[in-house]
């Protein structure tokens, strides 16, 4: 198994994740399990499991709970990709065909909605009715923030507030979850979940930002996907949040966003804008500051080799480029 | 709140779970809360929360429990549901046009993933491993069944052991969980606990078995959705394949199930034959035992009104006209 180097001190148990994950259940269509498969072997680099993983090591926890609480967040994580996908109507995600380019929408649906419900029975393992229900409440986050996406037709709003509430919903908030309920199952004291969580999610809303910027700043290749497809989509991230704040007068980057015009040239032209603006710059210097707060927020954990590598990875992933 | 008769003693319980369901989110968007309201107006029976209430009934349980387990089953109904009808397409429900007439796709599956997450943590509330734990299970025996029935390419599958594997997972998995859940609250023995798993499941089976006979010989007013459709659809059900066993030189049935010829006239022409083959006879019979079997299943449970009204139950669902 492919992990990235922070990680390695954590390698054993993200390996018996990977297990549990992959785990057949004794009702399983044969061709469901193929598809487990591929999807859950497309690459990702499964930081909210590690998140669960290395917050639970501050005190003794039982990796008989823990272990199934970081497949399910990775569960529930695959779960919410195929249905994103399919709302999209994305063809790439991680450099591989999406489940939607390859089977109708029924199938697409219920292969979410089944991985679901396989997320919950894990979770379900840690016997934490408290895990559970936090589980249970972040899920009621991620979806509810994208009907309030689609619903109140604000795709386009040009809006710092919006877009961090937007970008929680979608990611810092199960970060956010991993980082508490893996604290919430080691038994350590409140303050220190409360500061898990908040390392959790201000990491995702550094990880977030820079997802964003990568959009328009990464490389194809490494990416897996089109760049600029935020802006195909008419969804406006930091960077054109930012582009626009200081070119009010712009009328390429508006027309790109309002679908009107969709040629690749114009939005190739239309990333570049950007890129050149300083935009950029300014978006990296905001998830910095996502960053240094994660950081900041383990002050007063246990110093140990494992709140080094979350330290690790609040610089990872902003330095990241893919 | 309209509740059938059998459900009076269970009135007020009803009504709590009535009043659970339609709790807001404070993080929920207004047009969800809208809609929510529109999709748990629309007149279920409320079979599945009165399974819940009435197996808890034999033992003192914690209304605080019960109540959340009773909202949790009809939520995840629901949710399922609205999956449902944009996989198959269906236009009404209960007399009411589906949420897939009235928006797009990538709306209809987020609201039906925000109902599995809502219902989650519903279960969540029980706090009690054993049952969410169940719960989670039963969700994935209802995805597995479906998607077995898209990816087998068998929805034609002439086969009566494959048709109760059909029905098994498409709802007495969870009439039988509901049964078994809300006795595992109560505090029931073991013996009593399967008592009541037992009594869900062949109650659902039967249930489910006059469904599919309504879909023939029922009043297209009462129902509220088209005769035939399943015929339409190409899935086979007990009335055809008791006439299929009895008939097998016909050429209409197989042809409308192929989907070759779809016409109106087609349609009703083989609904006719079934109705005068005696394949409703012979699959109401059929429905009758699992009947009569989830009245057996009582038999070792405390005489009460509880008792009485889950055996009044086991009546209506076989006599039922809607």
């Amino acid at each position: 198994m492919k992990v990235i180097p922070i990680f390695e001190i954590i390698r054993e148990d993200l390996e018996r994740v990977e297990r549990k994950m992959r785990e057949v259940s004794p009702i399983e269509y044969e061709q469901l399990k193929a598809t487990l498969d591929y999807l859950l072997g497309s690459g990702g680099k499964r930081l909210r499991p590690a998140l669960v993983l290395l917050s639970s090591k501050f005190y003794p926890a039982d990796a008989d709970k823990v272990t199934p609480l970081a497949a399910a967040v990775e569960t529930l994580h695959t779960a919410t990709l195929i249905h994103d996908d399919l709302i999209d109507n994305s063809f790439l995600r991680r450099g591989n065909p999406t489940l939607n380019t390859m089977w109708n929408s029924a199938a697409t649906v219920l292969t979410g909605d089944y991985l679901f419900a396989r997320a919950a029975a894990f979770a379900a393992e840690t016997k934490s009715a408290r895990v559970i229900s936090i589980f249970a409440q972040t899920l009621m986050t991620i979806c509810n923030g994208e009907l309030k996406q689609i619903f109140g037709g604000d795709k386009g709003q040009l809006n710092r507030e919006y877009y961090y509430q937007r970008i929680y919903s979608k990611t810092a908030s199960l970060f956010a979850a991993s980082a508490e309920m893996g604290a919430i199952l080691s038994g350590a004291s409140e303050p220190e979940v409360q500061a898990l969580h908040d390392y959790g999610y201000n990491l995702g809303m550094a990880f977030q930002i820079v997802d964003d910027i990568l959009d328009f700043a990464g490389n194809e290749g490494d990416l897996g996907k089109p760049i600029g497809s935020d802006l195909r989509q008419g969804i406006i991230t930091l960077p054109t949040i930012h582009f626009l704040e200081a070119h009010s007068g712009d009328e390429t980057v508006p027309r790109v966003l309002s679908g009107r015009d969709e040629e690749d040239d114009e939005v190739r032209a239309a990333v570049e804008m950007i890129k050149e603006s300083g935009a950029i710059e300014a978006s990296t210097a905001e998830a910095k500051r996502f960053a240094a707060r994660s950081r900041d927020a383990l002050s007063t954990l246990p110093h140990n080799e494992y709140r080094q590598a979350m330290l690790d990875l609040a610089n990872f992933v902003v330095e990241r480029r893919k």
